[in-house]
């Protein structure tokens, strides 16, 4: 085996839908101490909601950028574990490895910071001697990310793939004539809910209608104002923003915007141009 | 004080019904980290649902074989603090110390470890100054684990007890002529339902009716299939399958069993042989 | 750059209000990683009631004393974000450092520990390239405490300050005749109501009725008995008791005494004394 290729404390960072109430990412946490006693571990977070693989998905890319560049992701959003779906590692360019299964979960980040190699991890010797049908987190990915921190070469985990699943943010941003329309994809602790149409897809957009009044809406209730900070709306009114995703956001100052519209997952979000008009009359 | 003698990384895991609103878990590992600041902590999960201390068992007997040997198990579910049960330490054969409250928390991942000695922790130059009626996990329980961390004998902590109290899974398994029924347990995060029914218990039941059709049902649903892995079922439909905990568990594919079956702890489950017949007629 | 001066292992201490669903918690930890690689961070709570301030504020000063000395509070409870609220750092006496937003939420602490220095955290060296509105959290507190924990200067993170903000209980306890009147500020996990009246004014008041019969209410409820520890009372009982805050708390015997009472935040709790008079007739 090599030397510790990961600088003295690149940390592994860990994001699951397992939840808080059972032992099952503590397990995981225990299995990757036994193989690497001296890596740091970060929970990054197990409250990505049941078997939401584009929420954690979403998670993870947001993530990504923040950490050291050769930090360890171990990610397990897994509703296909016991299935052909494969076990995979994935490298990139900034020097991260994602380790998870290969059903979208890890693809957003891995674009995001450009994808270098791809194995499927195969090799007995880097699993618990056991592997259950259920719980790979702790049977095959825990194992395989101590011991990439260990140092280990991606091709010992098994064989190279070509490629990796994709995943994408449901039917993805319209452009109408005069209409840019997208979706709600993630709904955070707040209630804030986020859609998926970019700062720069809306920006190109503003700027082509410059003249224009924009107007913005979630489903058909009233146009919202655009602010750069929760607090500039009234409080307990509802407001548009680009938080911290870099992403259009539905907000309420103090309050919680998934209780307010009662918006879920999939809601549909419009900004639409008019052409400003003088009062009538 | 001898010399650290729990190697350079053994963590200390906590396990507490503390929940995540308050400092009260954190409060512990401050309380550690003020004693022994190299100790790696591993929080196991703080989510166990209030006073139910067979859940906190279950959770640490499903846990303790996948830490490193010498890890300090730390475990808090106390409904009896400030009345006269009994703060302990155990050492298991293989190494690992548990610390909490004598009130059966401790016994199932004890007795899979095998117990070594137990003192009373009674000594008070290894508790805070001021010991509270209310929150031993701080006062006593975290620094036991730091101290013995930090390489104290477990003498030291006070004196030894010949026993410790029992817990276990309920009313039992109970073999019927034809018949294997015991009961619900556990729920966990994903809703799936964890009977007290071992895979050896069912292997050699089924072994004893291998000419008969079995038949799994909770309560007096319709019986259930089982299988491998959850993914095997098709999307939605409950299963029957033998999970993480080696015991068999009662799961919704893509869905969440609670809520399907609307089954509370303490559910019955069973599974029947009866004779393969062919259709009448 | 001074060398590292908060010893070897001073942790890093985070509590917010950023709950367990999101990544939002997990990317500060990437963020300290990223800038001081050895840093202990421990989770202190993520789980503070959305943009409740008092509750940070609380959970912050019951916490402190139980940290290594030099120990840096990290703590977001942020309703101002974006707004003209300043963000801070704060040194005590002991040597620890508090940073967050200077809306109350450092207060508690900073009073109990007593207040060295405070500097406003403006430099943008010690923040991230990118300052979002939303998320002072990852780009600037999460930096600051980072390279404090490096061992830079407290003045070159901005100029001093010569006071923050305050927080207190409400409208605080008042002292009438023969009456002690105060309110609910917390309600923990356990469903424990916590009061605004300190074990000290308590003991005050209670020397001097000491003839008289003390009643214990919770607003026009049936009085309490006040006892030394939960498991004194009867299971499912109501009571009375000095808890780990040292401030009177309402409990329920194995029970949840916030569902027992539905008394929310801001409970009126009173303690009368009345002469004790021999049943008459």
């Amino acid at each position: 085996m090599s030397t510790q290729s990961s600088g003295p404390r690149a940390p592994i960072a860990i994001l699951t839908d397992f939840g808080y109430r059972d032992h099952y990412s503590g397990v995981m946490k225990g299995v990757i101490t036994s193989i690497c006693p001296q890596a740091p571990i970060i929970d990054l977070t197990h409250g990505i909601p049941p078997q939401q693989v584009l929420a954690g998905a979403l998670a993870l890319r947001e993530s990504v950028n923040f950490f050291p560049r050769r930090t360890i992701f171990l990610a397990v959003v897994d509703p296909g574990v016991g299935t052909n779906r494969k076990p995979i590692a994935v490298t990139t360019k900034t020097g991260a490895r994602l380790v998870g299964p290969d059903n979208g979960l890890l693809w957003l980040a891995a674009e995001r910071a450009e994808i270098g190699e791809i194995v499927e991890l195969r090799s007995p010797r880097y699993r618990l001697p056991k592997v259950s049908a259920s719980f790979h987190g702790r049977d095959i990915f825990a194992p395989a990310a101590a011991w990439l921190w260990r140092g280990i070469a991606m091709h010992e985990l098994g064989p190279p793939l070509q490629s990796m699943t994709q995943i994408d943010f449901g039917v993805g941003v319209v452009e109408k004539p005069a209409q840019l329309e997208g979706q709600i994809i993630y709904v955070d602790n707040f209630g804030n809910l986020i859609s998926n149409i970019g700062r720069l897809t809306f920006e190109r957009f503003a700027h082509r209608f410059q003249q224009c009044r924009l107007s913005i809406k979630i489903e058909r209730r009233a146009p919202l104002s655009l602010y750069n900070a929760y607090a500039q709306a009234a409080p307990g009114a509802p407001l548009a923003i680009f938080g911290s995703f870099d992403l259009l956001e539905i907000a309420v100052r103090d309050g919680n915007a998934a209780a307010y519209f009662g918006a879920p997952l999939g809601a549909r979000v419009s900004i639409s141009a008019a052409r400003s008009r003088t009062t009538s009359r």
